[in-house]
C-alpha cells in the first residue's frame, strides 16, 4: 500500500427532514450571509427551497440566491456567483441540488476570495482557500457532498475539467434520500452509473497487496447492483434510496480509493462526450466504461476476473481466466441496459465523425494536455480513437 | 435506515515513517505544549518515542511525558495525568501506543477541562469538550484512533466502563503499519479479534434493509480473514499490517456502523473479564462471541446465516438455515483460534465460580446498571450466566 492522508472532515446529517437542520448547521459552521445555488426549478417546486429559507430565517441567517446552474455546469454563472457573492459580503455557500449545484458553489466559494481567475484552479492550481461550502444533496450520483472535487465547463472551447483541494471539502452535507423521490428513473439510473464508475475507477489500480480497498469497493458495487433496480422502478422506496445515498458518498469521499493508484480514464474519456454533446454524464459513463474496460483488460486479467467473480457472481473459468474477466465486462454492460442507459454512441446522441476531435482534445485539451491519459493503462490518442470506435 | 449524523474530522496520515511529520501536524492543530503519553518500554526501546520528540523539537513545540499506562488502563493514571496537565498548562496530548494509550489520553483531556471528577464521563455524562488529542497509532485493534469512544477502569471495584463524545475524536492520527512490526503474535491477534468484535457488533442489528453496511461490515471481515493469518505468522510483513490497520480504523469510525442498530453484548460481558483477570481485551472477546452468538442465533437465523455464506464460505443449507447460522459461528471460532486466540474460561484464566458475580456486575454495575444489556437481543442476568457458562 502506497502512502497517504485522509481528511474527511464533512459533517453528514443524513434522513428523513434533515433540511430543517439546515439553519442550525450553518450558524455552527460560521455562516451569516448566505449564497443558496440551486439548478432549475424543481427545488422550487418541490418547497425544498422554502423549507431551506424557513430553516435559515428561524437562526436569523440572511440569504441571497442564484438559480440557473445546468447539468454540465457552466463557467458563466460561476462568474456571475463570484460577483454576486463579492458585492453582497457573502460568507458561505449552499449547494441545493446534485453534482453540478455542488462542483458550481464550489468554484463559486474558490473564485470570490481568490485575485486571479478563478479557471487557473480547473488548469491546475491548487484549491487552498475557499468561502465554506455546504450542500443539500437531492441526487446520489456525483459524490460531490463529501468530496474536495469539482468540475466545470468553459464555455469558451466546451472544455471541462476538474479541480481538487481540501478547501473543497463541504462543512455540511444534508442527505435525504426522499429529496431524491422526484426524479425521473432516467437521472436515478444516471446518478447509479457514476456512482458505479467512481468505484471501478479506484478499483483499477496498479498498486498490489490492497485487499482492504478491493473488499469495500466491492461491497459498494455490490451494493448498487441490488438497490440499484429497486430505486429505478419504484421511486418511492426509501430504503434503496438511503443505501444508495451512503454508498454514493463512500464511494467518492475516498475512504476506499486510498493508497492506490487509481485511473479515471472513463471519466477523462466521458467529459469529452457530456461536455460536447451535453447529454448526462452518467450515460456518458454507461457507454464508456465498457468499452474502455474491454480495451485494457489484457493489462490486468485477473484483476478483471476478480470483480467479475466477487461481485457479478461469475463463475471462475480456470482455464480462461480471460473469459471470465470478459464475463464481467458484459455483465456491466447488461446491468447498466436494465436500468435504461444507453449502450453505444447513437443511443447517447454522440457522432462517429467526432471521433477524432474527441480523442485529441481528450489527450491534448486546449493545447495543455500532456497526450497521455489514464492511471491504469497509459493511453495516447490513437487508443482513445479505438476506444471511442468500442462505443459505436 | 434510521436518522443519523456521521461526523470523523480526524486527519489521518498513513504509512512508512509518518511518524516524523507528528511536530508539524501538532502545530497544525495548534498544540504549543504537549502532554507525550505512552506505556511501557516499547516505545522508548524501539527509538520511536525519541522520533517523535525530535519531530516536536524541530517545530519548537514543548512537551512533558508521562508513560506507564497498562492494558485495560486505570483511573489513578488519569487522575496523575490531569494533575501533570494543570500544573503545566499543556494544550494538547499526544498518545503514542495502542488503543490503552489513546484512551487514558481521551481521559486526561477532558478531565484536565473540567471542573469535577473525570469518572463521571464514565458514568454516562456526554464528553462535550476536551483537550485535542492525536495519536501515534502502534497496535491495530482498539480503533480509537478515528473514534469518539474511551474505556477506563476504575480501580475501586474494578469497574471497566466506557464514555464517548465528539471531543474524543483525535485531531490527527499517524498510522504508520511498521510500528507494529515488534509487537508479539499474541497481541496481533489480539488486535485482530478486537477488529472482528468491532465488525461483528454492528454486523448484529434489527434494523431492516441496511445493505451498504452489511456490505462493508462483510468486506472488513473478509479482509481481516485474508491479511490477519500472514501478520499473525510473518510478523515482517508490511502490506498486511498495511491493510489491518486501515481496516481497523474503517471498522470503528463507524463509517459502517451508521443509521443501524447495534449489538455490544461481547464487548459488555467482555469487559467484566478483563477488569477481574486483566487478560487481553481481544483475547477475552476470542472466547465470549462465539458464546454469545451461539446464545442469541435464534434471534435471526438469517443474519447469521448470511454471514456464514458471505464472510465464511460456508454453503447455504436451505433446509436448515440454522445449520449453516452455527457453520459461521463455528468457522469464526476455528478462526480466531489458529491465529493462537484462547478457546474457553481456562485459557483465559477465568474461573467458573466467578461467574455469577461476573454476571451481576454486567448487569448492574456497580449498583447503577439497568439490569439489562445488549443491543440485538436484550439479555438480564440469568442470560449472562448462561452465556458465560457456554465459556466453559
Amino acid at each position: 500500500m502506497e502512502n497517504f492522508t485522509f481528511y474527511s472532515p464533512t459533517y453528514f446529517a443524513f434522513g428523513k427532514e434533515q433540511e430543517c437542520n439546515c439553519g442550525k448547521l450553518v450558524k455552527r459552521f460560521g455562516g451569516s450571509k448566505v449564497l443558496i445555488h440551486f439548478g432549475g426549478g424543481s427545488v422550487v417546486r418541490s418547497g425544498l427551497l422554502d423549507r431551506v429559507k424557513k430553516s435559515l430565517d428561524e437562526e436569523g441567517i440572511s440569504y441571497i440566491e442564484l438559480g440557473g446552474v445546468k447539468p454540465n455546469p457552466r463557467s458563466g454563472l460561476v462568474y456571475e456567483g463570484i460577483d454576486l457573492c463579492r458585492k453582497n459580503d457573502v460568507d458561505f455557500v449552499l449547494a441545493v441540488g446534485g453534482g453540478s449545484v455542488i462542483d458550481s458553489s464550489k468554484a463559486i466559494a474558490a473564485g470570490t476570495v481568490y485575485d486571479g481567475d478563478f479557471w487557473d484552479f480547473y488548469e491546475g492550481k491548487p484549491v487552498t482557500k475557499a468561502l465554506p461550502v455546504a450542500t443539500v444533496l437531492t441526487i446520489s450520483a456525483a459524490g460531490s457532498e463529501g468530496s474536495p472535487d469539482s468540475v466545470i465547463t468553459k464555455e469558451e472551447g466546451m472544455l471541462k475539467r476538474g479541480a481538487s483541494g481540501e478547501a473543497y471539502r463541504p462543512k455540511f452535507s444534508i442527505l435525504n434520500p426522499a429529496l431524491t423521490k422526484t426524479l425521473p428513473a432516467y437521472q436515478t439510473a444516471c446518478g447509479i452509473t457514476d456512482i458505479m464508475a467512481h468505484l471501478y475507477e479506484r478499483y483499477l489500480t496498479n498498486t498490489k497487496d490492497v485487499e482492504v480497498t478491493d473488499r469495500m469497493i466491492e461491497a459498494l458495487l455490490l451494493t448498487m447492483i441490488k438497490e440499484g433496480p429497486i430505486a429505478v422502478a419504484d421511486s418511492d422506496d426509501y430504503e434503496s434510496r438511503a443505501n444508495i445515498m451512503w454508498a454514493g458518498m463512500v464511494a467518492h469521499n475516498n475512504c476506499c480509493g486510498v493508497g492506490r493508484s487509481q485511473d479515471w480514464t472513463s471519466h477523462t474519456i466521458e467529459h469529452e462526450l457530456s461536455a460536447l454533446y451535453d447529454c448526462a454524464h452518467g450515460a456518458g459513463l454507461a457507454v464508456t466504461m465498457p468499452a474502455v474496460f474491454k480495451y485494457n483488460v489484457d493489462h490486468d486479467v485477473m484483476r478483471f476476473a476478480k470483480v467479475a467473480v466477487r461481485v457479478w457472481g461469475c463463475q471462475m473459468d480456470y482455464d480462461n481466466p480471460k473469459a471470465t474477466a470478459l464475463a464481467g465486462i458484459d455483465a456491466l454492460s447488461k446491468f447498466l441496459s436494465s436500468i435504461g442507459m444507453p449502450k453505444n454512441f447513437e443511443e447517447l446522441g454522440a457522432k462517429e465523425e467526432d471521433i477524432e476531435k474527441l480523442a485529441y482534445t481528450c489527450c491534448y485539451g486546449d493545447g495543455s494536455g500532456s497526450g497521455v491519459i489514464g492511471g491504469f493503462v497509459p493511453l495516447k490518442q490513437k487508443d482513445v480513437e479505438e476506444i471511442y470506435k468500442l462505443m459505436l
